[in-house]
């Protein structure tokens, strides 16, 4: 057998068939950057969860790579499970049982390959519980390590980073979805941005809510009002997407790395 | 018409069809315990998760009834997404998109009586992602008002409540599962009590875990070894189990009397 | 390997995981009460299915095992195919294929355990049909014997057991199962009994009819009428329900022996 | 509007589409033979079933027909539930959910002409169940009615039709079956018949059994032995299959005549 | 073993299974007219396509088989996917995933059997796509080899047969299958031919259009008017149906022959 | 309501939510490139047909936006149906149903907003069935008009584009394909073409084979050798490559341009 051809960088597919054999093995890293194609109000794109996912991804895989481990940047899954903006034109939706035959199938594809692990760097808040199904159903039915992380870091909200208080409840084209698409594709964001529209009342709460509270709640993004928006953009910047997407890389990439020494037990 | 037939009590299916139209409305509450039929170690029964979730839903759907609220206790359900118990004989399991439409289903059938809100008070883990996701199907396919809780509450760990440092992970047979079930069930408890058994590796990292870490993985619990238990059951009393078992009736209670009050803006 | 901690009675989840390779065997049991949560008159609770199913099965079952027969004693299926009903408020059904799937993944649970037997103990005439397949399917795909039953037997109806003229269509909270009611729950019954509500010109029919007739045919318990009821409750008591109780636990306990000698050939 | 062209007979598939709307009415009886394609012994063709069901279900309707009622045949199911001969070369088997799906669809076919009556004549045991879910899902989801009959009828059994004591086993392949294939299509039948091959242990049961017995069972015909028959082919002939046949016929004809006649209260 | 018993013939369904494993080899291919049952205007049978599939089938199988090739006709699919002309009352159709199930499950049948190929007649062009994903399916899945083919042949429409120009558009109920069914089954033909429903307008086009041009569309009958003619009947003959019949008999003959000695490399 | 932002270019999910009701209209195009991720030999990398269709359609919209045609690019849907290279490492594929439960879907989503017509633009061979399939689904459910064609163009084949001759079977990683993306990606194709692999055997056939030919058949691409070639990749220029580009640009421009204009009658 001769030497495989093998072209510059980490993108799974940028590689022939033939080369998967010979430059993959058990310790690669197969990083799924995981979006969406949803209403961000009226100032973002609708594929503002697709772009920060796959941008952070690929610089994770990257600065992973460059400290000797084997990540490997497999094709984004842009439309994903965004039922809570099924109201809104533009919004591209799959059912999630859709979603979850094609992270099964994906295993499916993977376990012919040494690949035994697989990464998902999601961009999408609706897509978690998915995920975290998914990750058993690849572990329990192929034996792959399965692995789900955010692809961003929630804001301190104290002010120490320049975000507002969102009161917990900036989670979709708030200031930082917004800042962070300001620094990834200025070009994309409308100069008006939408005023702030936190759930005033269940920021209140005290056990149910978005995060953290032991409480979860079915919701549709129309229930919080007509804008799309939950959170607060105003005051959203450049520079502080910037920052925010330098910590988001900077904790895929250290996830990373601590994926790669993983064992149970 | 004549006025129904409503025998005492807040358990929904002791009640004739007849009386649903009459005694229920848009304020009532559909609890509905879901536990688990799976592996508990060597010293817990099968039904663990199922006896904790029934007897904490319906203490909490008697107080918060005392107090003005109008919940419903619905049938448990008893069988659920266990498959990471898949390997223990004894565990009975369904797959979660079978559990899903279960749920689905529940909906299309409260979607013709007055109720509008559905609660799943949840004692199995291995259910919060599938829930989550139920909460939404609920509310888009039917409007529903949907919400899943613990039917526990996390101990301390710290010593302040006696349980041990089982570093976050004592998700499993541990101590204040075992604790509850001497409380509830003590002919079902075994005297013997096995071994600490916390996954000290996953405990020591900085990103991936159970709970509140940002990196969700795909486990099956043999994973972490033969015995079916990831935690520290050593040291669990019954004493301990009743004040956990009071504690979680009064966080159920007071999240009810939250989602009787819920609006969304 | 230590002995296991094997708690008293005959309850499959009362049991360790631990406990099942080492008490039970190919000559075990596993029998399931199967009932439903569906309109049964406006005297009758929802849950008369269940009930019946749950007792019935859970008295055979420790007949049985006092006269050597290792039967267990599975957990209530209680939501079941009640379609119906499907328009009665209060009746809580899913759909025949979502329980013929949890019928064949308790086939799957079950095939890892020594148990070579399931026998479902039956509460509600709408599962028959779901349960003979499910049979089937248990047998072709994991090599299980399987049987199917009904919970409780047919009234006489021609006055030897004091069973009113139902004409063959007492199949729905009519004589047998409010005089079964006022024995296992009597606090459940409304004192106001509804009409007799016989379909009388099924009844006259030659071919076409619900049991032992040859041409079978689609209904919902509404083409007979608004109160739910089929056949005539007028007349019953709890004495007849202790004398239908016991010739239903006497059935089933006589099928459960019948079953521990089955063979095929 | 022009008067569509009708070709003679009673064969749905004969007439155009263009005149369904014409000749059809609320009054019209679909009726749908369905068929298997299985082992039917080493003396029987694989399509006895089907042959059975559609010779049936011709002959009554024509014979309903002359007597005024509004019957049509539509093309027979050939291939359905065969799973219980799934081991046996030859059998063209479908899963039950399949042909399931194949008649509710049916039902969705028939909602747009005037027709509201389907009719099953079922030359198949192990379809009895399937039918009697399929007759509540057609009513259920289309508002139509639909009925399930056996295309034939049972022998006595006791020697007055000449039929031989099967123990009431003679289910798949005996002398009922093979007497109306000597009728039928005598050129397809072996001239060696099998052997007797009843299954003695469960004729001498008291509850568990195939028909008229309280307890049902999962098999598969290999359960019973390796020839594939069920039953007493040894004495068939065609002079007993044409009484079998015009018996089976008068049967459905009647039971026709009783649907056209068919009200629920 | 005794030798079994073999009908004459080449119909599967006329074997016993008993026959199957000795009839059958390697070599042998198993022949499936596929049909449809739908509108096929106010002037041809609903049975159309199933009537012309599985003549050409029987007839072409019969040749085949006199030429040595171990052909073997298996029971005609007669309703398909017809959704195109769902509009229709009259038409029976199934969704497309039903059939898919079908025909994997028939591959499932036949791997238990010596038969390696599955051949396709198909008389409905509604199925050409389906047909090609599950030859694909029986391959992958069970390593049959599996073939698709039309029943007919295009007229030549340029006179040289005595076709009418139809502008390639000839596809339903045209002159066609009105002369094929005018030659099988005169009886069938209404008189009055309908008029010429040729979409002139996708005629015209450069890239758009039904078959042979680069891009496909969806539609359904009823976008090209009411009479679910596509073509032009008129000028249709029994005679032209006999050459039209004899040529797709010809065709199939020789396909099987060709496929009789097929070898991928 | 205040005027939408909305962002240069024609990529749907540039656009924010907000803009697509004021943007589109029903004369808008959603043009959705239908890539893979498959063993396309050792020669050229793994995304080939995604990178060709999502090139090839961008540009098309493009010039068809120049002409005045409102055509919008959608997200590239990369992973399909790819099952026929199941076998090769590196192939990540999902089942045709997923894909197809994702078109569906898709139309879901577009309903809600002005578009009322969609257009796939394949560079997959292996989805064709499936795009015409969904073509339908699309019309028939949500009244969509819907389109597929291919991304490109097949060459000659007789030397008057320089292409070899594949005797038409050039339809996987041959000479166009690796032509094609010499020129889009030159340095992901490998320096060492693999050798010509034409089907001999089916190039010689009458009526089998892979296009035009009317009998198709059931293939994965391992059936044609080790090298996941079909085709002659001998011979490949980038300079052919900006040829074929050029052409299959044009040719879907031109056919937006037709479906712009496109009636039914």
């Amino acid at each position: 057998m001769t030497t495989p051809f093998v072209p510059p960088g980490r993108v799974w597919a940028d590689l022939p068939g033939s080369a998967i054999p010979a430059v993959t093995s058990e310790r690669s890293l197969a990083v799924v950057p995981v979006g969406a194609i949803e209403h961000h109000g009226p100032h973002l794109p609708l594929r503002t969860d697709a772009l920060i996912a796959e941008r952070v991804a690929a610089a994770a895989v990257a600065r992973a790579a460059s400290e000797g481990i084997d990540a490997w940047l497999l094709p984004t899954i842009t439309i994903s499970k965004s039922d809570e903006h099924h109201w809104a034109p533009g919004t591209l939706w799959i059912e999630g049982t859709t979603l979850l035959d094609q992270l099964v199938q994906l295993g499916q594809s993977l376990r012919i390959t040494p690949v035994r692990t697989v990464v998902f760097v999601n961009g999408h808040g609706g897509n978690v519980a998915l995920l975290g199904w998914a990750n058993r159903e690849l572990r329990r039915r192929f034996g792959l390590r399965s692995f789900a992380m955010p692809a961003g870091i929630v804001p301190a909200g104290d002010g120490t980073d320049g975000s507002p208080d969102e009161r917990g409840q900036g989670i979709h084209a708030g200031w930082a979805e917004t800042s962070l698409v300001m620094h990834l594709a200025p070009e994309l964001v409308s100069p008006d941005l939408p005023p702030r529209n936190v759930p005033e009342r269940i920021a209140g709460m005290r056990h149910i809510g978005f995060n953290g509270r032991p409480v979860t709640f079915g919701w549709t993004s129309d229930d919080f009002g007509p804008t799309g928006v939950i959170g607060d953009p105003t005051g959203a910047t450049a520079a502080a997407g910037a920052a925010l997407f330098d910590r988001g890389v900077a904790f895929v990439a250290e996830a990373l790395a601590e994926i790669d020494g993983f064992e149970f037990a």
